[in-house]
């Protein structure tokens, strides 16, 4: 059997997690890996509702899908899991939760998030109409110890991608019984 | 790989879904099967807890199990489920969305769930300290299609395991590529 591994894509909204997540997806299937992608916007309209934006109920987001992740890696699935995941908390929480865990920071400046803001999300956070918005009202702690840290601002998310995959195998590999 | 399917215990609460499952699952070990147990009760205290006993918020529990079952099975694990599951509706909706899928009805009188009340639940609902318990105050719905019944007030708890364990295990061989 495959040995599974959860990467975690953690960072803020509009950084480019789901676009990576997805170009990893694509690049280890075409090698005859097993993928699942974990979205973190796809969780919360499908299974969490009720849940809002406070601490104790992003905690129990992260929890959900670190419980899935957990489940899914543990039988030999490579799971690709998008979250903000905005505190240092959760993170250990995920790796201590998960066990084989590669974190990877998708860093883009925050300036550079909001120029983009695809989902028009920031301008509504600037707006007031949403609260506790990660980088505009709810904070961002940059992660501690992140394995890859990939630059979306500097490096096109093709080339961030083929690092990412490469230090999956890589992982995996090593993983392996000899 | 393995052929994954979900094994989906539906019954009262009481009915010995709980325990059938974990005899299932140590049987099903044993033959060096990959298992995962999905239990209602766990998942509602751990991620759901927001959610009531009104239809949405049991159809909400029951889609994020069904989704979490889902993504197992298509990696090759067997899925044992263990909810209430009242409504027709569920189990033709797991159905759909899962695909490979066992219904096993834990046919149990509510008499004798009532008398056995393990966790103290139908005397709380009776004295209205609960809302909307099934079998008290919300309809259990007969399965219409069951692919197992197991009646667990005529037989023990073994005998139910050893009649699952071997439809499971004829299942998943005559779905493997010949």
């Amino acid at each position: 059997m495959q040995n599974g591994v959860t990467v975690w894509f953690t960072g803020l909204s509009g950084a480019g997690k789901t676009t990576l997540s997805k170009l990893v997806e694509e690049k280890l299937r075409q090698s005859g890996a097993r993928v699942e992608l974990l979205d973190g916007d796809i969780l919360r309209r499908n299974f969490t509702l009720d849940l809002g934006f406070s601490r104790a109920d992003r905690m129990k987001n992260i929890a959900l899908a670190a419980y899935i992740a957990k489940l899914l890696t543990q039988n030999g699935v490579i799971v690709l899991a998008s979250f903000i995941t905005p505190y240092q908390e959760m993170r250990n929480y995920c790796r201590g939760e998960i066990g084989p865990l590669i974190e990877v920071y998708v860093k883009c400046p925050l300036t550079e998030c909001m120029r983009r803001d695809v989902k028009g999300l920031y301008a509504k956070a600037l707006r007031g109409e949403i609260v506790g918005f990660t980088g505009v009202s709810d904070p961002f702690e940059e992660p501690v110890n992140p394995d890859i840290v990939v630059e979306t601002d500097k490096q096109d998310a093709d080339q961030c991608a083929l690092r990412i995959v490469s230090f999956v195998q890589k992982y995996i590999q090593e993983r392996e019984p000899q």
